[in-house]
């Protein structure tokens, strides 16, 4: 098993702390860094892998590729069920679907857009549309305010389990550090929930 | 249960079509139109049901709600098993997870996104960008064409069988009517697949 990623990049990320509280070490696995500054993703090589270029690429034993973090994620909980981080039951998997889906739409979405048009990172591959980026800016800001209202009646985000909606939002929060965005000192709710998280050693992985 | 959708809108036509995949009765329950033009989604009341004002929402009998399409029909592939449409072994469901979520994020969401920053459709409650709109309508045309390559070697979105992925590319590929863009007449793969899925009971759900 190889594993295709970029250090600093949410989305290996999320894959990496998915593995580490799987019990999976890391260590084991063979990781290969892919630089996106330098559009290594983009390569014909690497759209060999993943022909929509993103981080990271789970390259199993019998040669084939997997990508989209979520997809990697399915395979590692369905390989090892415990912990489950994505529920049991059906409803239990929906709801923990449906936040994690909340947390990539409305939480990392908006601050990969803010950070993509707000500093022409990425201007040698896409249009920037600095307007859109101050509004995505704002619309991160808005969610952070929402998760501390959540987070005030639920220990979680999808509620009393610690699951894979966590290590979205985990990613998303620390990311948004790009765009300058950080927990607000009133935002106690949020703040105890990160530290909550961060203490976790799946965090550092 | 209570669906609250809106009938033109593409994201309560994956629910609608997954459903009837499954075999579940539309007429059996009980539908909600919700006028999204008018801004219904966004009151107070419907935010109760979905903090993010998206649609579908699903009420279940005992009063809870599920929104985000892909949650509702996680709900009904873990309660009606049959037939499989997000597989069976952690690679199969991995893998169509994976081409699910490329439908979503490099099909779905470009269409939507030239939609939006196209028309104005939403100025009235959100930043309108019109070189992202053209950016975006550029990306979903590229994207019918790395479909129609695919399609030359896969009977299916995600390979061999009909699954989750493919409900997702017919309704985003429908829904780019709204921004003029329509299957190529030198996209004979696509167009094959179109017409095979478009030939199914479930598609007029």
């Amino acid at each position: 098993m190889k594993l295709y990623e970029s250090r600093r990049a949410p989305n290996p990320r999320r894959v990496r702390i998915f593995m580490a509280e799987k019990g999976i070490d890391l260590s084991q696995i063979e990781r290969i860094e892919v630089d996106i500054a330098k559009g290594e993703n983009l390569s014909p090589d690497y759209r060999q892998m993943n022909p929509m270029g993103g981080v990271p690429v789970l390259e199993l034993d019998d040669g084939q590729f997997l990508s989209e973090s979520v997809a990697i994620c399915r395979y590692f909980e369905v390989l090892h069920p415990e912990p489950p981080l994505m529920g049991r039951s059906a409803e239990q998997q929906a709801i923990i679907e449906m936040w994690n889906r909340r947390m990539e739409l409305n939480l990392l979405m908006p601050v990969a857009m803010a950070f993509r048009h707000g500093s022409g990172y990425f201007a040698d591959r896409e249009v920037v549309c600095a307007d859109y980026g101050a509004a995505s800016l704002n619309n991160a800001s808005r969610m952070f305010g929402f998760l501390d209202r959540h987070l005030a009646n639920n220990e979680y985000i999808a509620g009393d389990d610690f699951t894979i909606a966590d290590i979205t939002a985990l990613v998303s929060i620390d990311f948004a550090r790009v765009i300058k965005l950080a927990i607000a000192e009133e935002q106690s709710y949020l703040a105890r929930w990160h530290a909550v998280v961060s203490a976790r050693a799946s965090a550092r992985a």
